[in-house]
């Protein structure tokens, strides 16, 4: 099997952390660089957390090349140290990579990865889409030379979980995503309609966690923020992995269901950052916002234990 | 058992009629009034309808008021003659009752109605919510004064059936739809989140219209428009019985499970006419477009095969 080449945009993040480390771990990907973006935290921060947790895992050898620093349009709407600790990894003090971030912006580095191996190379988003977007606008042709573009973010049918209405990765800028879904490239929304169906149990946690590698040791300090928060907020039992159930749409994408929908995203009032599929794409149904605009595929389902055994398999100690 | 009074703001429209039969038929209520809505049709049309509705119905002594003929801040988005029929009971021509509508507004109307008996008069809006809104305007006191508010329209958790994103009536005033949202009163949503799950089968629809009554005739005219509709757009074996759902809310209210929250509707861009709960109503999650609203009970599961029965016995031959 030749592993599949991808390329991450990340903005680690304890769910991204969990998700590149997945990725790294996965033979069936060949992770080829990433590139960050504020959203969980500042693009600063998770830049030095997109080194360390590759210098962690030994592979200090990927290029991480720094993002956006700022939405589109809108000011940052600022971290989320109550998800995602302070260091924007579960913990409170910065980490300090060893080595530091490539030359050139992060829309270029998704540009040149794509265009080095055109028809391979897929990008995986796990945050805001803002980097994809600038990509979009610098260099038309990544819509025909990229192979897939999966994306963590968006609600289609279920509500939202940073607003009532939105998504956190779509709400922290919601004109990049409108941008994205509207490209015409092929695209895959990896969502709430799925993650929030993908929760890993404390017990779980506990296996990933309890491991004594490197990895597991990362995780063993990132993941009880963040675990925390679900079981303040939502009185859950484990977190919801949304990222890594994107890294597993990559593996296994016979796991989840899709639909094909003409989407927009919202950009205005209340409903900002709110994904709108339109549901019954005839011609009659069709009305001026969503006229012309391609299909999305949206996964609307999931084999949540099938996306949970991977997740495991990949992070956990051997069983 | 006393029955309840009710006065119904409604476009008939054919399920409206249907629910007009159904209110009327059943011992649980008193119809005391109609007001009228554009919506299905223009005002003067569906006034008309409503008037004849009753005269079939021999009910001639129930006033009917006009109502407003335009939204609050929009024009009218006009009739919908492929579901309603041109006459906006299923039919071509206009019908052409013997009476004619009371003297004064709709929303006075309502007032009037809900203050002659304090605490006792509950509102069936079946329509756009403009004469209400109207009503909450010209009457602040009439918060206090109503039983009950029960309304037929938006969409909680579901998409919508006018646009990807609203439901008819709420799309048809917007404006109207967030101030009767917001008032205050005792409001009750009963909308697609039940009201697709109660699908009246063809062979119900046939036994109903196959009756001997004058009330039988008219739905044998009326529905078939409807039902086509219904068949063409959505593949559906039946119809949804919108506006019945509504009225079987008010005579069986245990049929239904109901949530509590705050809700707005959005006025702005493609996402008009959502009306969007905040379900997570914590003080952290409250954000400022939800801020002090009141709560909204709506209904977001039904025991379908119950509503469908009741609306059988009510407007078929006995069995």
């Amino acid at each position: 099997m030749t592993p599949r080449p991808v390329i991450i945009d990340t903005d680690p993040g304890v769910d991204d952390a969990m998700a590149l480390l997945m990725a790294l771990a996965s033979p069936e990907l060949d992770v080829v660089g990433l590139t960050t973006i504020f959203g969980n935290a500042e693009t600063t921060v998770t830049t030095a957390n997109a080194i360390w947790i590759l210098e962690v895992a030994g592979r200090a050898d990927i290029p991480v090349t720094a993002g956006a620093s700022a939405p589109l349009a809108a000011p940052y709407l600022g971290p989320v140290p109550q998800v995602h600790g302070a260091n924007g990894i579960g913990g409170t003090d910065p980490v300090t990579p060893a080595g530091s971030a490539a030359a050139g912006s992060a829309a270029d580095a998704l540009f040149a990865a794509v265009a080095k191996r055109p028809g391979e190379v897929s990008i995986l988003a796990l945050g805001p889409l803002t980097n994809l977007a600038i990509a979009l606008d610098r260099h038309p042709s990544i819509v025909d030379l990229v192979a897939e573009v999966v994306v963590m973010g968006g609600n289609a049918l279920v509500p939202g979980n940073a607003t009532p209405v939105a998504e956190a990765n779509i709400n922290n800028d919601p004109e990049a995503a409108d941008a994205v879904f509207g490209a015409g490239w092929p695209i895959v929304m990896v969502g709430l309609d799925v993650t929030h169906q993908v929760n890993l149990a404390a017990t779980a946690i506990a296996r990933i966690t309890g491991g004594e590698t490197p990895e597991a040791h990362l995780l063993a300090a990132a993941v009880p923020t963040y675990q925390r928060f679900f079981e303040v907020t939502n009185g859950l039992d484990g977190i919801y992995v949304h990222d890594p159930t994107a890294v597993a749409y990559l593996i296994a994408p016979d796991a989840f269901t899709t639909e094909r929908w003409p989407l927009r995203v919202e950009t205005e009032s209340f409903s900002r950052g709110k994904t709108w599929p339109n549901l019954n794409n005839t011609d009659e149904a069709v009305l001026p916002a969503w006229n012309g605009r391609p299909l999305v595929q949206v996964c609307t389902g999931v084999d949540a234990n099938q996306v949970l055994a991977l997740v495991e398999s990949r992070l956990g100690p051997p069983r």
